[in-house]
């Protein structure tokens, strides 16, 4: 373990030629903020957060945190205004206007992406008005607590999580976010010890340094997280909130099987390439039925959105097709952010025409109902009582194929993600079956998607 | 109604010379037996019960039970060796030696059929030694309620429950008896007071009219029962024991049809027949999957015995198929005691080659788990994580279709009536599907049941 650790280390750590770029972008973007904040006549300081204000940063790693920080008793809207106008002004005309709890600007400095974000300078961080303004506090524990030894200890944790798939806490992902990463870090002493306690983690984990509150206490606050981590800037709050129960068991069953085998593959595993005939075959074998859907995302939408919106999207289908009695084998979302892909892979895809309707319980009048399906030319049997006592026809079942109901739900759009709605509504949609799939896939590039989609397995066993 | 229910009564109720010709074997039966009892100097009564004795039996029904009866001090081996004896002498050879809670012989004089029931003569019907020895306690009952006036009415009710198919407490039916009958009418007046009450009964119904137990306390006694009659002679003991609640249901739904609209076919359905056209036209557009098993039931079997392992048997078919991810739609049973017929409908019948499993729990290591998979070749794909956390691997199904579990489940017979199972065993089974299944009701002469399966309705909607 102890040569896989030191190569990897040597290829993640940024080199002194990577610092002094990042410090000279850092000092040009410090001081140009400054002169900004000077000129606007702006009450409010500029620092760097972030990993790469930490140490903590992968070698290829380009985002730099840069915070306004305005006093405690600024207006909201004001802060708000001039967090604005000042990050414009810096970016000199590039900046995008974003948005997360209030607007920020994003912006490309020297290959570096930037975010400028206005926060309030709040002394007791269990008081803070947004969440960023906890950042600054963030930052003084992990520099109080890391040392030059422990960050590169950090680093190994990091890329770790990046190469098993568990990096990152926005939405696209749900898992350990870097600021995670560097608290298990500093918690357990070493990227190796960190291994070894993950991979004895049970159902739930509980790490709690600040004992503010009781464990009792937190489990139930926090009683839907495998993991929680207790900020310790803020006791009240789970660092681990994002982590999804797929990606906490991700990461122990890594730690499980690194432990066993370490391999270089868990930092950096293997990316499969797939050729149309080996797309055509995996599909052959499979004998399911899967679908593919694809349509356009046109409005400009951050990650986040988009992310969130594809997982409503893709339940809201499989959920109709369950209702439908179609049986789902297993499903998965794709986007670049322009356009958004939805596979469906169904066990069962086709139904008899005929389906089964319960009549009223017994203490309701079953007249209307008999005479209503007595009627009926869509009743094949019945009415007749089943076991429990219930009276029940056999009527001709709407849609008897799955593609029916892909269909249906998707000219309607009902319970999908608001923008996703819109745009198929707007733009229309594509389906693709079985070895259509492979066609479309290529044509949209995401041939790697589908065989990974087809392939699926733990990533370092590529 | 009025002029329906006198038609029917007419039909139904015995005429003088069929009272007269009753009367005759009665009394032949009864010198016959006093004669036995004399000559093999037992200390025995013997007497006539059931409906034949007391006017609630419908013309062309020929059971007559003569009872036995012992002083309660009889030991019980002795009673069964008399009661067999005398049986044997009455009925001069031709009797068969049967059994229930004790044994009783079975033979035909003058076209009766006759039960000669060795009980017992047991003052207290609450302290009974054997489930006959109730019998004459009921017939003193029914006879001091019932009138020539209301025995007609029972004659209605018990036409009606013929009907509609819920008539006889017996096994294959699980619906009314004859005493349960008479004290329905007794209790609510008439015919139709029972089918107007009947008509307003819910899911559960208690009628009480001993008041020995609180009614909460019955139907805690007999939670399962849908309707609960406490028996007058024997408060602990529900009268609609056997009443299934397919049977209640369809009671009540019954009486609720009938009082909209009286008509005749609710005592004498049509009875339809099928052609062989009409057999394969109905299956061919139903869609669904059929599948009709049949085999001998070589061991002289009382039906009693019989539909309970049929019904066994057909819940371990369709448990089987369900565990193998099929889908019933509908199944029934058919005997006529020497030959046994499972039908299985399904809505699913087919499968895809692969089938999801689970690994272990996250405080398991996964190692092993992990590792037989990847070393096997029945793998597609996997082991992967899904949303719960649960490693999952995509492995081939061993049954995708239905034909083979139900070929495998009638080869082993495990779960299966043990009759049936030594039968099928010894003689094998029959397995048609779809369109065969029509040639084989054919040559087995059960297109009725075929057909009646295949339009499946209300008895009096035919």
């Amino acid at each position: 373990m102890e040569q896989i650790l030191t190569d990897i280390l040597e290829k993640i750590k940024p080199t002194d030629s990577k610092k002094k770029e990042l410090e000279k972008t850092r000092e040009k973007l410090i001081k140009k903020a400054k002169d900004t904040i000077l000129k606007t006549n702006t009450k409010a300081e500029a620092k760097i957060f972030g990993s790469t204000a930490r140490n903590t940063w992968l070698s290829g790693e380009k985002d730099i945190d840069l915070f306004l920080i305005f006093p405690e008793n600024t207006p909201r809207e004001e802060l708000e205004k001039k967090g604005l106008k000042i990050g414009k002004k810096i970016s000199e005309g590039e900046g995008r206007e974003q948005y997360a709890e209030h607007p920020y600007v994003n912006t490309k400095i020297d290959g570096f992406d930037i975010d400028i974000v206005p926060c309030y300078e709040i002394d007791d961080p269990t008081q803070i008005k947004s969440a960023v303004d906890r950042t600054p506090h963030h930052q003084d524990y992990i520099n109080s607590w890391l040392t030059p030894e422990t960050s590169d200890q950090v680093l190994l944790l990091k890329k770790f999580m990046k190469g098993i798939g568990t990096y990152g806490s926005e939405l696209k992902i749900n898992g350990f976010s870097g600021y995670l990463c560097e608290l298990l870090t500093i918690h357990y002493g070493s990227f190796e010890k960190v291994i070894k306690s993950a991979s004895d983690w049970g159902e739930k984990t509980l790490i709690n340094r600040t004992q503010e509150h009781e464990d009792e206490d937190l489990k139930k606050m926090f009683q839907d997280h495998p993991l929680i981590f207790v900020d310790p800037v803020d006791p009240s709050r789970n660092v681990a909130a994002a982590v999804s129960k797929k990606n906490y068991a991700k990461f122990i069953r890594a730690t499980e099987q690194f432990l066993k085998k370490p391999k270089k593959e868990f930092f950096t595993p293997n990316e499969p390439s797939f050729s149309i005939e080996k797309l055509e075959e995996l599909i052959e074998d499979r004998k399911t039925k899967l679908f593919m859907t694809n349509f356009e995302i046109p409005f400009d939408l951050v990650p986040d959105i988009i992310y969130p919106q594809l997982r409503k999207t893709r339940k809201t289908l499989t959920r109709k097709l369950e209702e439908n009695n179609f049986k789902i084998l297993r499903s998965d979302i794709w986007s670049n952010e322009d356009i958004g892909v939805i596979l469906l892979e169904l066990k069962v895809s086709k139904l008899p025409k005929i389906r089964k309707h319960e009549g009223p319980p017994l203490d309701v009048d079953a007249g209307p109902f008999i005479d209503k399906y007595n009627n009926s030319s869509e009743k094949y049997a019945g009415p007749y009582l089943n076991e429990d006592g219930r009276l029940v026809v056999e009527i001709s079942r709407n849609k008897t194929e799955a593609k029916q109901v892909i269909h249906k739900a998707l000219k309607t759009g009902e319970g999908f993600g608001k923008h996703i709605k819109k745009s198929i509504n707007q733009e229309g949609y594509k389906l693709a079956e079985d070895q259509e799939i492979v066609k479309e896939a290529e044509s949209l590039g995401i041939e790697k998607f589908l065989g990974k989609y087809l392939t699926k397995c733990l990533p370092w066993q590529r």
